[in-house]
C-alpha cells in the first residue's frame, strides 16, 4: 500500500521540491532574509498538510521548523502546540523517538554566469533535478518528509515518535539551532538523529558516513596607508598591504601541502589500521576524480591518499582574495588594504580553539609592524562515530534494502557543525545516511539532486525508521525476557 | 601688459580649467570613451580661441591635440593645415622649436565613496581645485596654454615656435602617441621637449627634474579546478589556486623588501655621489612623510634611504588581487582561479624586457604543475638626463624666476613613459618642470592642484620660453662672432 502511494505520487513528489528549491533562501545574503521567511513558511504549510504538528519558532537569526508525529499518529493530530507539546516517549510508548535534521537554506548561488540553468529556476534534465540546494539540502531532507507522508497518508502507524528538525541557517553556522537545542534539550532528547546531509561515495554506493571534519573559519585583513597610493612617486618607501598579505599567507603552507603554521597538527588522529583497510576496498579511480574536478592534476598533502587528505587531513584554503583594482586595464597603485578569507578543515582529535589561535598567533608573529593587521574566527566542530551501533547496524540494513548493494563506511571532508550540539544535547546516536552524490556540484554552479537517489532515500528512510522501531521492540523484549528469568 | 593679462584673467582661467576637469576622461574604462572624445573635441576648440593652429588627429585610440604658433604668430594663422604645415624651424626662424606636452586623459576614480566632492564636478577650497585630473595632468599643461595665451592675446611676440602635443592615452601606456611620434618625427623635431607631469619636491620648492622610474606590469592568473569546488568535500585534494598565487607572489620579494627574482637588479645603476649630495640637502621629513600617507611605518629595501627607495630603486607592487568569495560572510570553497595585477617599477639602467623575462621566468619556475599559469606583460622605460643642458639652465632660471626660491633637481619615482620616445623621435632637451605638489593625491581619492602652482606655472611657462629664445638668439651671435674672428 505505501508503495503503491509512492509510485503513485513520483511526479507530484518531484513538482513539490521543484516548489521547495524555487525559493532563493541563501542565508550568507542578508537581501534574501524575506525568500528565507517565504521558505520556511512555505515548508511548515508542507507539513501540516502531510499531518504532521508543526510549530515555527523564531530566533534571532531565521525559522526553525518543528515537525512532529507519534507512532499513534496515523491520523493527524489537531494539537497544535508545537514544541513543548510532549512526544510520546521512547520508555512510555515502547517507540524510539527519532530526530529527522534538515536546512531549508542555501550556499550563495554566485558565480551566476556558470549556470547552465537559473539556479532558483530548478530544471529536470536526465533524471536529475537542477538548481541551488536541491541536494545541499533540500532534497536530501524532502525524501525523509515524504516517507512520513506515505506513513500518515496510508494510515500506516509510525514505527518511532518522530521530530523533523529543520533551521535556516546551516550555511552560516547554525547559530540558532544550537541554541534552540540547548533551550530544548528536554523536550527534542532523541534516542536516534538521522542527519542526510552528506553524499554516497558513488552512484550505486549506499554509504554510512561516520566522521566529518571541522572547520575554523579566519578573516584577516591588512591596512597599510591610509588610501590607494601611487605606486610610482610612494611605491618602494611604504609596505604594499598585497604584499604583505601573501607573504603572510605563504608563510601558512610549504610546497609539500604541508601546514608550516606551528601547533597547527597538535592532537590529528592517526588513520586507523579498520580504516585504512576499509578505504583501500573503495572504487575510487583518481584519473577520473581529476576529470570530474577539472584540475591540471591532483595536488595536496605530501605521504598521504587522495581519500586520507579529504577525510582524514586538516587543511589551510584561502576561500578569497581582495585587493587594490579589480577592474579592466591596469591601475598603478599601493592598494589601502587587502583582505583574505581562510578556512582550515579540521580533524579528530585537533581542538579547534587551538587550531584557530595558532592560525591568529602565527599570523600576528609573521606580520610586519608597517601594517595593521585584523583577524576575526570563528570555529565548528568535527565529528566521530565509529560505525558500531544499533542505529549504524539499522542504517545499513535500510541502506542496502533501498539501493540493493552492500554500503560503505566511510568519512565526510565537509563539515556538519550541529552534529557535535546534536551530540550533547540530543545525546541519541547519530546516523548520517547521505543522499547525494560526490557530483553533485554543491556549493558551485549547477548543483543537482539524482531523482533516483531522492526515490530511493524515500524507501530507504521508511526502512530505517522500521529498523530503528523493530530493534527498540527486540530490545525491549530481551530486557522483558531477561527480567523474567 | 602680459601681467596685467593674467591678473585680469585669474577667476576666467580657473573656470576654463574646471570645465576641463569636468570630463570623466579616463582612458582605462572603455565607458569613458564619448568622454575622452569630447574632452578633446573642446580642448581643439579651447586651442583655437586663444589663436593657435590645431589638428585633432584620431588615432586606433584616442585623439591626439596638435596646437602650432611660430614666432611671428603673435596675431592668430588662417590657417588650418594641421601637423604636415611646415613651422618655421628653429634654423630658418633663428627660433628653437619647442614642444609642450601633456595629457588629457586621467585615471579611474575609484573608490568613489573616500572622495570628499565628486571627481568630476571639480571645487575650489582653500586656494586648490579638487577633481580627478585637476594636477595629473590636466591643470599643469593648462598653464603652459594660458602663457601661450597671454602671449598671443596681447600682441607680444612668442620666443620661440612652439607646438603643443596633448595626448589622451598617458595613462594607459600613451601607445597611439608613440606611432605618432615616430610616424611624425620630422614635423615634430624639437630642439625643447617641455614636460610638466611631475610634483615638486615640496610646496615652495621649484623642481627640475631629470630622471623617472620604468614599469615592467605583470598580470598573472591562476587556473586550478574548472569551477568553484566546495573546500569541505574537495578541499586537500586539489591546488588552491589562491595559495598557489600567494606563494608565487610572496616569493617574488622577501621580508628585507628586497626582490628575490633572480636577475631582476641587473644593471642597476647605483647612486651617484652628487645626487647623493644634492638629495640629503632637500627638507625631508620621515615622520611628516608618513603621517602624510597615513601608514603604521614607512618600509622598504634594506640599506636605502626613503629617497632612493622612491627614486632610484626598482620595486615589486601588487596593484590589485582577485580571488573566490569577496561578498559577505564567507563561502567554504576553493576557488577555481585566482588573479594578481603587478607593476615593477624599473631604473636605469635596467633593461625592461629583460626584467619582464625575469619576472615571468622566476614565476613559471616557482609554479606548481597542479594548476595553469597565464602571465601577460608590458614594460614602460625609465628615464635619465643629468641636468646640465643648457635646456636644464633655462628651466632652472624659469623656475627661480616664477617661484621665487632657489630650485632643487631630483628624480621621480613615476613613470612617464613617452620621454623615451621623445629622446628618440623629437631629439630635443627634454626638460621636466613639474606644478604638481607631493600631496595632490595623484591616483587617488581628492586628487587636488593648488592653484597659486597653477598661476605661477603660468609665469614659469613664459619665462622658459622667453629663457629658450634668448639662449638660442645668444648662441646665433656667439657663432656669428666667433666665425668673425
Amino acid at each position: 500500500m505505501i508503495r503503491t502511494y509512492l509510485l503513485e505520487h513520483r511526479a507530484e513528489f518531484i513538482e513539490q521540491l521543484k516548489c521547495l528549491v524555487r525559493f532563493p533562501s541563501v542565508s550568507a545574503q542578508p537581501a534574501h532574509r524575506p525568500d528565507i521567511l517565504d521558505c520556511a513558511d512555505w515548508l511548515a504549510q508542507h507539513f501540516r498538510s502531510i499531518g504532521m504538528d508543526v510549530k515555527l519558532c523564531p530566533t534571532d537569526g531565521n525559522p526553525i521548523l518543528v515537525a512532529r508525529a507519534g507512532v499513534a499518529c496515523a491520523v493527524p493530530s489537531a494539537s497544535r502546540a508545537g514544541v513543548a507539546r510532549a512526544v510520546p516517549s521512547a520508555s512510555r510508548a515502547g517507540a524510539p523517538h527519532v530526530v529527522v535534521y534538515g536546512h531549508y537554506d542555501v550556499q550563495p548561488p554566485e558565480p551566476l554566469d556558470l549556470w547552465n540553468t537559473p539556479p532558483f529556476e530548478p530544471v529536470v534534465r536526465g533524471g536529475k533535478l537542477f538548481g541551488r540546494g536541491a541536494s545541499d539540502n533540500k532534497g536530501q531532507f524532502f525524501a525523509h518528509v515524504k516517507a512520513v507522508e506515505a506513513c500518515l497518508k496510508t494510515g500506516t502507524p509510525l514505527p518511532v515518535n518522530l521530530t523533523f528538525l529543520i533551521e535556516g541557517e546551516e550555511e552560516v553556522g547554525s547559530e540558532s539551532l544550537m541554541k534552540f537545542v540547548k533551550n530544548h534539550s528536554r523536550e527534542l532528547r532523541a534516542d536516534y538523529v538521522i542527519v542526510s546531509d552528506s553524499s554516497m561515495f558513488a552512484r550505486g554506493l549506499p554509504t554510512l558516513t561516520y566522521a566529518t571534519r571541522g572547520t575554523v573559519a579566519v578573516e584577516v585583513r591588512i591596512d597599510g596607508p591610509s588610501r590607494d597610493l601611487h605606486s610610482g612617486v610612494f611605491g618602494g618607501s611604504v609596505a604594499n598591504p598585497a604584499v604583505v598579505l601573501s607573504r603572510l599567507l605563504a608563510s601558512c603552507v610549504n610546497g609539500d601541502g604541508r601546514i608550516t603554521i606551528p601547533g597547527f597538527y597538535d592532537g590529528v588522529m592517526p588513520v586507523a589500521a579498520w580504516e585504512r583497510r576499509m578505504w583501500r576496498c573503495l572504487p575510487f579511480d583518481p584519473e577520473g576524480y581529476r576529470r570530474f574536478l577539472g584540475a591540471p592534476a591532483l595536488a595536496g598533502e605530501k605521504g598521504f591518499t587522495t581519500l586520507e587528505r579529504r577525510w582524514a587531513r586538516p587543511t589551510f584554503e584561502i576561500n578569497g582574495l581582495t585587493s587594490g583594482y579589480q577592474g579592466p586595464g591596469g591601475k598603478t597603485i599601493v592598494p589601502a588594504w587587502a583582505s583574505a578569507k581562510i578556512s582550515c578543515r579540521t580533524v579528530p582529535n585537533q581542538d579547534p580553539a587551538r587550531v584557530s589561535r595558532a592560525v591568529e598567533r602565527h599570523l600576528r608573529r609573521q606580520c610586519p609592524k608597517s601594517v595593521r593587521l585584523t583577524i576575526a574566527t570563528g570555529s565548528n566542530p568535527w565529528f566521530f562515530a565509529p560505525p558500531n551501533g544499533p542505529g549504524a547496524k539499522a542504517a545499513l540494513a535500510a541502506l542496502e534494502k533501498a539501493f540493493g548493494g552492500k554500503p560503505v563506511c566511510a568519512r565526510e571532508g565537509g563539515t556538519l557543525p550541529i552534529l557535535e550540539d546534536f551530540r550533547r544535547y540530543l545525546r541519541g546516536e547519530i546516523i548520517l545516511v547521505g543522499l547525494g552524490l560526490p557530483d553533485d556540484n554543491w556549493h558551485s554552479p549547477n548543483e543537482k539532486m539524482d531523482l533516483g537517489n531522492f526515490h530511493r532515500g524515500i524507501v530507504m528512510s521508511m526502512e530505517l525508521l522500521r529498523e530503528l522501531g523493530a530493534s527498540a521492540e527486540r530490545d525491549c523484549a530481551s530486557t522483558t525476557k531477561s527480567a523474567s528469568v
